[in-house]
């Protein structure tokens, strides 16, 4: 873990992690009680955006998502929040309380808060049993679930850096990886590694059929090969944020182990990191997500100013 | 309490008091859930109807609380609802874990589920140590804390329905009652009730200071005059939700008293009431409102098509 003198560079109160309804109207909150906000993410990969909407209270529908996107990254940045267009792909504790984000670039950020306003991925495979068969074989998340595949026969899928990560990850701890990817883009040094490690890669092939019954056993792909298997990893588009959560020790809910448990302030289980939208759980509406990030970004601006305060004080004596 | 054979005649499955956003939301999530949902309360009374908004993601500002409204209305008849502006002076519960509200005009809607969200009244007198003082000799429900006063010297301040009802309801309690009204507007029956209980009436006039050092031990009035008291009730406006609440049995924050506690599905600790918006407590924007409208309007959709199947089926064994 790198350490740093935190007193001297805390860039930000508030970092937040996706450029959604939640990520947006938590920035705007934020900003608006002068906390120092930076949202990160992108635009395009929130489930808004390609959606119309009609049952958003105080908008006439039918209305695009991209435009309630454009405007409420307008709205952000009128309040004073920074606006970057990157994924982060690492974030860790560090000294006093405060916590550093490590973006797509290698941009280090150091803030009191963050704010996990990413979504959920809804990508699945779409096959049939995929959803009974999630925690007996299928799982959408390398880093919370790969002890369990310890010396076994796992695979991922997917085509983008999460998928890459997953299988390099999975090699180091389950006997046999097996990479499936029909459409592969991943940046030139994560695929070098990948050449280099213990994964066998299956380009230009997709998953077709899930076998077994009370477990998975099995798949069969289009070509029509067959790969026995304990697990699967369905690891599509960029590094998740349950993966991020996951890593820092966020709790999550204990019965799917796919959304972040708050209480009724968006607060976790670790003092400075909230969350907000689609990630805390259903309803996936946008209603719910602006209403969980308008707390969020009140709660942690106000907990990131106060700390911020102490800590001032505590370097001046 | 009126009971009626409640297999027949249960006409709604949500009624949702308050026209504000979280009214508005709650009952267009609702009426999409294809349950049948009634809107009570007036537009005006939301503290949205004269603001400007800003902040809200999505909407670009500065636009008029009453136009946001105005949309959220023909929202909720679009998806469905009925809406309709009256306030309700009763509230509840009747055989079969289902209510019965009552409108001014008398009007009984039966119900599965009631959403509470007229947000809170923010109508103090303005006062010096006003709020130093609530819950010292202040209190803003009589329903709530007449109790606190028996047999004490109290007043309660108002012009309409509220304060005159308080009134009357403290006259059974307290051992001396004076009302402060500077433009009385209630109804000839309720006018009539009031001369002939012991209530000392005093019109025209305004309370001035706010005595008392720990505790409020009296009121000094424009006109000069000083009026000790244990306890000053401010009932300004129509029946407060607080009081509608309080007397259903709702829980209130044990703290303030000021709000309706939740969970993080909008539920109360009665089955089938819910509460959203500002009436939950801070903090008062009107994204929080819509998140909890969309969260309660939902569950209690669910709950209330459930409660009818289970009916249906009970009725047809």
């Amino acid at each position: 873990m790198r350490k740093r003198g935190i007193k001297m560079d805390i860039q930000y109160d508030c970092v937040i992690l996706g450029h959604g309804p939640a990520g947006l109207q938590a920035a705007i909150h934020a900003a608006r009680k002068k906390a120092k906000v930076i949202v990160l993410g992108r635009a395009e990969a929130s489930s808004l955006w390609r959606a119309h909407m009609e049952n958003y209270f105080g908008v006439k529908g039918p209305v695009s998502g991209e435009e309630l996107i454009r405007i409420g990254i307008e709205q952000a940045k009128e309040s004073g929040a920074e606006v970057l267009e990157e994924d982060v792909v690492k974030v860790e504790q560090i000294e006093g309380d405060a916590y550093m984000v490590t973006t797509e670039t290698k941009k280090h950020l150091n803030t009191y808060t963050i704010i996990f306003a990413m979504g959920v991925s809804r990508k699945g495979l779409g096959l049939k049993r995929e959803k009974d068969l999630i925690g007996r074989g299928i799982s959408y998340c390398v880093d919370c679930d790969a002890n369990f595949f310890r010396n076994a026969k796992v695979a991922v899928v997917g085509n983008g850096s999460a998928a890459a990560d997953g299988a390099l990850t999975l090699s180091k701890i389950a006997s046999e990886v097996t990479m499936i990817t029909d459409d592969l883009n991943i940046s030139k040094s994560l695929d070098e590694e990948l050449k280099s490690a213990n994964v066998e890669l299956i380009k230009g092939d997709k998953i077709k059929e899930l076998i077994g019954d009370n477990a998975l056993t099995a798949i069969r792909l289009e070509s029509g090969r067959v790969v026995e298997l304990d697990g699967l990893f369905i690891e599509k588009g960029a590094k998740g944020a349950m993966s991020l959560a996951a890593l820092l020790g966020v709790q999550m809910d204990p019965e799917t182990f796919q959304y972040i448990v708050t209480d009724r302030k968006q607060r976790t289980n670790l003092p400075g990191i909230y969350a907000a939208g689609d990630i805390t759980g259903m309803p996936f509406q946008v209603a719910k997500a602006v209403g969980e990030g308008c707390v969020a970004g009140m709660e942690a601006a106000s907990y990131a100013i106060k700390k911020r305060r102490e800590q001032k004080g505590a370097q001046s004596e």
